[in-house]
């Protein structure tokens, strides 16, 4: 058992309770489960969702992932005192999630108001080795006295999402007085969704079922005697009816048939297949960190375990909530955030899964161009936010605003559209990685080839130039303006790209080439102004500037919102997030060092990050530039996006986004890792607290494995071609293994291969 | 302050949170309030309806009487640590309602787990001036150091039916920086409902405002001194759709200008308004017992502040639900218990609101005709179970069949058709009561020729008699049986009387005349067999019997259920509640002494009294046997059913008919008032614990106060033309005053007028 991969959380604290919930979340990419504990505590969300699962509640709601019915609490009484953890007296308390192994464990020391002690264990998980499988056990121990024990459990449809029910039950049946199952249908998007669930039970308990209000429920009953641990395993089973288009049989049927499988191994077998599957991840994709601070490793190996769990790799149609499948924050909708943030993880560890990701797109096209049509444009506009259908899922209204008691409406769907372009770079970048012609002349074309026929509809002329107007930039607290620089830049090598590739694959398309080649010459790019400032967009640098410390202070909080309106903060030089930082990171050779530094500098005084998607970008960014006790403090700021002190940090999900920047920091900061001039390059900056990072990379089709120290940098070729790379701007071609020292080799360093 | 009008809870115990939620509940006929805690306890129920507002949260599940958004719940956080009895030290707790002036009190003494004391005093009320009007009240005082204190509250439409939502969020809004309005609309019925609430802010608060997630929330900080007390008085006004039919202006309007007004009085000026409006209630109709058991004070009181509190007196569209308003148990719908437990209540003591509660009926003749037409009948069937649309309402499926695994199917919306004749006696009571012929022409009639015609429909050859086939009687442990004895005559009956006011209105059906006289020839009666028992139904005799004992200590569980399937308890002699008995409490004239005792005897053996219907029923048949001490002990265990010991008895809501029947066992049992040949009749029957029983009767018009004690009679005219009256089967005319002395008088008495 590694320490270092363990999440661990030795205090039950009501405040907490939906942070570690979600934190301690566990799945599989095709189901997220919600580390709620088995008992009920008042604001606990439990949660249990299938990724592609949405449904929009009422017709002026977007969809949302759909809340399923719980099949892990426990209604527990104990000589017929009802255990919680907020009654009696709490003797131990401890919960570890196991990163390496995806088991949840609960261990608890309770005194019943009597005074008898008890000691209950809870374990979980969710299937590696079977997506659609729950296994859940509880161990309870009566240490002072024979004791009456009744446990009721079962399926609950009385689960909402904040209150909006999406589930018709459909039905409810029990059979052979031993499988319960429950039906559902989604009121809207009419999927189906099967739960079944089977207890394993202890000789000589008593099983009886009932029905009401929504909840197929067993009532478990059994006297205990001192010392003799009781235990009670319970396994679930989910399917829909997404599942019965890839796997062809209908989802109560798949249900059962996969339950009956598992309950013949029970518990522990179930649990080594599925630490089996955690071993084989590890092996493949772990990033290895030598550092005088042992939560750096921690904080890695947690991110890339929620990077794996929120990642629909089974289902092309699927793509990545913005919580992953931990919770219900943003509805569970699809933004930039899996192309600019997770994607690249995968890209550079199992292509295969970027493919996938980007396909999600490819399929939506349609949508997409419907979109571009309804807003008057030619090509497709990705919506803002989306979800199983691909249509714009953006939610109309926000916070209220404080001055005139109305809501305030969100306009990232109408103006938010450089997610446009980032999806044409991740298609680039996937091909750039992969050389992947097949997908680059069919969906990577269509992509960048309707992509960019958008921004060539949408620029308008402006004294000869053009512009791109009223957009959001990837900062949300500056909207609608003109020529927001990442947009345009982004805008313009989308643009850019398309014409490469179709002269690459030989196509023509008049329109597209003439007006394509338009844009890119009349198209505005900021440059630096006289103090080498990147204007943002065309009126950001005229803004006022105000005093951010103690709104930097609570970053993360949006607080600077119960100070001013959105359309006051509009008005002064405030950022939300990285937004000329994020292009400097995207295009690292697109400015001059000067430059980048002076950016950096001058935008970060102004972003109170309160976007989880900024720290780590940042933190690349002060890397490269040679910041390193900046990006090191950059990153160690946005480890703790979810796993720092802040109780209620993570109440309604993870931060995908910030989890998968922390590998894009070291891979792509500290590592320094970059696709450049079509050749991988590594100039490694790492920092001072770290002796060494190890980690896999593939890249053109060769598994690589890369260890880096201050003094040398050693590269192993576990599999595939030769590949050409460069370190610290040397050229080498590694056949299998080269190493190379740093020390004094400013000029020319000694290889060994 | 009267301590027997007091409603008590001295102890803060989880397992009967929700029981006290209902028995404690407020409300005004108009709206309904559960007693749920201001801060959240996991499996606490809150609770907010208007009578009326009903709607199917999907298309296969019948209408919920809908739970409609919460305004009382409130996070307080001291010192930053939230308020919750089950963190810190409970010091001291007591909450009590008090049903002399309507308000809800609970005062508690806390210390945080710092170790620092405060005192919190929540008061709340339903105004009874003004039904639209909830008025709340905080008191917190810090017993050891300064603090700080901060409330979030405001309206949460995160409320579900045990997880069905029923409203669209049609808006949220703030006005002036206070008032908060939510505006909802039910996804299925469209009725609109409003809700606006203000908070009374003392000094030196700041108050914010936010809105997620279906919540419209208001936050309120304030440092508050050591001793001084800090209150907070919040302020709730509820319009619906509803209304606007019957006031005119829309319900944003009528919401925010109600709550205007009632902000400018505050929070003890509207209490001192709904206690007078309390006063003049107990005034008019408060029965005062002098009992050895203070007890059978409380529970008549508790009854009758109940009924009143179900009864929507305001609206004729509408009636009374199993639950009243106090819980969602049997979905609000309206059974036979409004017509045969609640509605005598009304008309002995204000006519009127029987008269709506016929109206109610009479409203939905046409829903009832549509249901005996698509069953194959002529004439009204009225529907087992109804809300606001007058249509059959019975869920489709209860409880898991043991045995089979699936749920059953409901069979009462295809059997129960007593419901039937039940309305029609009451329709016929009312006028035997009230001589309100303008009533008794139309919808009297009406009522009373659809109820025969479906009737005489209903009846077939069997031979050369008519039976009622495949019914299902008062008693639901005997399903589908041929010629309930209970329902055989009160369908004589209902035709018997639906001829005779035909013929007293002059009104003439060749059909029903013909059909009906023949059927009243022809319809089977059952009659005693040798051993003097009146079969329950043509097969309930020669069933097999078993011990009941240990289900009849667990009455009211159902627990029989756990052991048999209901096919099984349906082939022995197993009654679920009264049923002959029912029968005999109805027509106490129908059989001589002997025959009676022996059935209440006979049949009392054989009944678990499962439902909250029985008891009292049995109560009054063995007063008026004379069995005094067993009549005592049925009624008390009736006065028990809502306020008994049991922690669960309750969660749901509490029993309406059983309350109702609480004042049916005194005035029609103890005091054994009866409308006898068209004549008031007293004959009282005074359990040996009580001395003395005063009460309210509106007979004819005339407004009686009746003094019984087991020596003499006191009748006095308080309004209303003189009223012939048998005392003691000995006729009287009361002009204003009777008093009858009882000793030694057996064949003729003093009477003193």
């Amino acid at each position: 058992m590694n320490r270092e991969m363990m999440i661990e959380n030795n205090k039950f604290d009501l405040r907490s309770l939906n942070k570690f919930a979600s934190v301690m979340a566990q799945g599989n990419g095709y189901l997220g489960l919600r580390a709620a504990h088995e008992e009920d505590y008042a604001g606990q969300t439990r949660g249990l969702y299938v990724a592609g699962i949405y449904n929009k509640a009422t017709a002026n709601e977007s969809s949302d992932l759909v809340n399923l019915p719980d099949v892990l609490a426990m209604k527990i009484e104990m000589d017929g005192e009802i255990f919680s953890l907020l009654t009696g007296e709490v003797l131990g308390f401890e919960q570890r999630l196991n990163l390496e192994t995806g088991e949840l464990v609960r261990e608890i020391l309770w005194k019943n108001k009597a005074g008898a002690r008890f000691q209950l264990v809870f374990q979980r998980f969710a299937a590696k080795h079977h997506l659609h499988i729950i296994a859940s056990k509880v161990t309870i121990t009566s240490l002072d006295k024979n004791a009456s024990l009744k446990i009721v459990s079962g399926i609950s449809a009385q689960q909402t999402n904040f209150g909006r029910q999406h589930l018709i039950e459909e039905s409810v049946r029990v059979f052979n007085e031993k499988i319960m199952q429950g039906v559902y249908k989604t009121t809207e998007s009419g999927h189906l969704i099967t739960l079944a669930a089977q207890n394993i039970l202890p000789e000589g308990s008593v099983i009886s079922f009932s029905s009401k209000n929504r909840e197929l429920m067993s009532s478990i009953k059994k006297e205990i005697k001192i010392n003799e641990p009781f235990v009670l395993e319970k396994i679930g089973s989910i399917y829909t009816s997404l599942d019965q288009v890839l796997e062809g049989d209908d989802p109560e049927h798949s249900a059962r048939n996969a339950l009956d499988e598992s309950v013949q191994y029970g518990y522990q077998v179930l649990l080594n297949k599925t630490a089996g599957k955690w071993k084989q991840f590890w092996n493949q994709k772990r990033v290895k960190i030598s550092s005088a601070h042992e939560f750096d490793q921690t904080a890695m190996d947690f991110a890339l375990y929620h990077v794996e769990i929120m990642t629909p790799a089974h289902d092309e149609r699927l793509s990545v909530g913005a919580k992953g499948l931990t919770g219900e924050g943003y509805k569970g909708h699809v933004f930039w955030d899996t192309e600019m943030f997770i994607l690249p993880f995968h890209l550079f560890t199992e292509p295969e899964t970027a493919r996938k990701l980007l396909r999600y797109r490819y399929l939506h096209l349609q949508q997409a161009k419907e979109k571009a049509e309804q807003t008057g444009y030619a090509g497709a506009l990705f919506p803002w936010e989306s979800a199983f259908s691909g249509y714009e899922e953006t939610p109309e209204y926000a916070a209220i605003n404080i001055k005139t008691g109305k809501r305030q409406k969100v306009a990232s769907a109408i103006a938010e559209h450089h997610i446009v372009a980032d999806i044409a770079y991740a298609a680039v970048q996937y091909f750039q990685n992969t050389n992947d012609e097949v997908f680059m002349k069919k969906e990577g074309l269509a992509l960048l080839k309707d992509t960019a026929r958008f921004w060539i509809s949408r620029a308008v002329e402006d004294h000869g130039m053009l512009s791109l107007k009223d957009v959001i930039g990837p900062d949300e607290y500056t909207e609608h303006i003109d020529n927001n620089a990442y947009t345009n830049y982004l805008a313009y090598y989308n643009v850019k790209q398309a014409l490469f590739y179709m002269d690459w694959f030989g196509e023509y398309d008049e329109w597209l080439s003439v007006r394509g080649k338009d844009f890119l010459e009349r198209l505005y790019l900021p440059k630096p102004n006289k103090n080498l400032v990147i204007p943002q967009d065309d009126t950001f640098l005229g803004k006022p500037e105000i005093d951010l410390s103690i709104y930097k202070e609570n970053q993360g909080s949006q607080g600077i919102l119960l100070d001013y309106s959105r359309q006051e903060v509009n008005e002064m030089q405030i950022l939300k997030q990285a937004d000329v930082v994020m292009l400097l990171y995207l295009f690292p050779n697109l400015f001059s060092k000067d430059i980048v530094e002076k950016n950096l500098h001058y935008y970060e005084e102004r972003t109170i990050h309160d976007s989880s998607l900024s720290k780590a970008i940042h933190a690349i960014v002060a890397a490269r530039c040679g910041f390193l006790e900046t990006a090191y403090r950059f990153f160690q700021e946005a480890c703790l996006i979810d796993l720092g002190p802040n109780p209620h940090s993570s109440d309604e999900g993870i931060h995908g986004a910030s989890l998968g920047a922390i590998w894009l920091a070291a891979i792509f900061g500290f590592a320094n890792a970059q696709m450049d001039e079509d050749m991988l390059s590594i100039d490694p900056k790492l920092p001072e607290n770290w002796s060494e990072i190890v980690f896999p990379l593939v890249y053109k089709g060769s598994r690589l494995e890369i260890r880096l120290t201050h003094e040398q940098a050693e590269i192993i070729k576990l599999s595939g071609p030769e590949v050409e790379m460069k370190i610290k701007n040397k050229k080498h071609r590694l056949k299998n293994k080269i190493e190379v020292k740093f020390k004094d080799c400013f000029s020319e360093c000694e290889v060994q291969e």
